[in-house]
């Protein structure tokens, strides 16, 4: 029987959310409205991409998944903590995420800012979590990992130059550093970081890497052409909002034809890099396919 | 030969620069400005107070404080992200902070936001550093204990019932609520983690942390004392700032004599708790000393 990625996709989907909801404080603890407006963000509808990467992951080494589901949590935490914090008034002024108020539109600004703060706490504190099942020393790697891809080298780095390079022509190269430190350093990590908490070897953990760098570019520019040909339903915002923004994207710099060339062949490189791990990395083979057959 | 405090507190502070100055990223590293907004706070003149209790701590037990410089740093940037934070118009909205444009003044909001969250991540990344000499299931630990003192039952927690307390009538227990999350928690976790990264026990762990919650006590009350006796040059803020801005202080709940006697009650309290480490722990008692003999 072939693998079947959306009844994958739709069970793990609902473990991490059953997690999430285990692991974030109840909205009747003190301080209520922050663990109100945390839960706001965290539970919204969501692809759940980060954890469930984390999970297939360990999967694909042999790993048990569960004993990695605090680590999967973790990664979502600092999504939505990214989430919040953009959404600002002094970042990206948005009313709306798909479809729901932002956080600070419904709490306020500064409840939104420390609710972010507290999911930056909150995603450290559940990697640390993960030790029992995990030897302690795989834990302290994976911090590390973690911590980096949401830096200063990673996610946070790839938004202040995003934020400088707004309304200024920018070149194929300035646009991949900002991709791969956004969206990309984060979903390396994703697709790192479960199978190192296995006990993945090293050479295991440099294929996830290539795989995790591939699907986030192709990612990006499947994201990007569906801002072009997309309709507003499929993605939550208005078509075409980054053009109005003056961001760079793939389809501007590269015509649509060949963005979508090289999405799939990113997709291609991905399903390449985890060849070796044979049946057990089948999830993350179809999550790297099922990138590009988003009616690109 | 009695103990100097004095010269003590000044070769811990530079030692900790000197360390700061190394695990910061240099401004010419991408993304520069992010970099320079970093090193503009963290550096930017303090007493150090919670990366010297975290050397302090590690000496009380007989440990290495060497061993533990990353960790003291990681406390000195959660410390710094917090003011970075606190200081935004979303939040008190200051523009200057002892005497220095604030953060976002110089840098913008969006980059004194993102500069903050780079700090807490950074912090994270440097309790993973200290592996190495320390065991990788004590730097767990410590990872756990720093989080939690930051989180939503910690130091965001006590901002959030700070923020939401603001204007209105506020009891004992509710003022002591703030202080102690805001900023007791990391005080505590500061008077504790250098001793558990150096492998002490649980009773002197307990100790440690009685300790620190009477510092931390103490210290908020004898800041609200020197907010309206003190002048502005030595606090740097304007005299009775607090007051104008509504915010309850003990002098206000329980009068100036009382709440100074509570700050000494609280300075012995510390004193007693590490009695017992003898020798070791004198710069722990000579800090706690030290708080109520500012001025008072």
């Amino acid at each position: 029987m072939s693998f079947q990625l959306q009844d994958y996709l739709t069970d793990r989907r609902s473990r991490v959310e059953a997690a999430l909801d285990r692991y974030l404080p109840a909205a009747t603890c003190t301080p209520e409205h922050l663990h109100e407006a945390i839960r706001y963000s965290v539970l919204a509808p969501g692809k759940r991409l980060r954890p469930i990467l984390v999970l297939a992951s360990a999967e694909a080494v042999g790993g048990d998944p569960d004993s990695v589901m605090p680590a999967a949590c973790a990664l979502e935490c600092i999504h939505a903590f990214s989430l919040i914090h953009d959404d600002l008034p002094c970042m990206d002024n948005d009313d709306y995420r798909r479809g729901r108020l932002t956080n600070h539109k419904v709490y306020g600004e500064a409840m939104a800012m420390l609710a972010g703060d507290a999911l930056l706490t909150l995603a450290f504190e559940l990697v640390a979590e993960a030790a029992g099942p995990v030897a302690p020393a795989r834990v302290v790697s994976a911090l590390t990992l973690i911590a980096t891809a949401t830096g200063t080298r990673g996610m946070v780095g790839g938004q202040v130059v995003d934020i400088e390079s707004e309304g200024q022509p920018i070149g194929p190269e300035k646009l991949e550093y900002i991709h791969s430190h956004k969206t990309g350093a984060l979903l390396t990590a994703s697709s790192v970081v479960g199978a190192m908490l296995c006990g993945a070897s090293d050479e295991q953990q440099a294929k996830l890497c290539d795989y995790g760098r591939s699907i986030g570019l192709a990612f990006q520019i499947a994201d990007d052409i569906l801002d072009i040909v997309g309709d507003e339903a499929k993605i939550g915002k208005p078509v075409g909002s980054d053009e109005g923004n003056d961001k760079a994207t793939y389809p501007k710099l590269f015509g649509l034809d060949e963005s979508r060339r090289m999405a799939r062949a990113e997709v291609s490189a991905a399903v390449d890099a985890v060849a070796e791990f044979g049946e057990p990395a089948e999830p993350l083979r179809a999550i790297a396919r099922y990138i590009v057959e988003r009616d690109l």
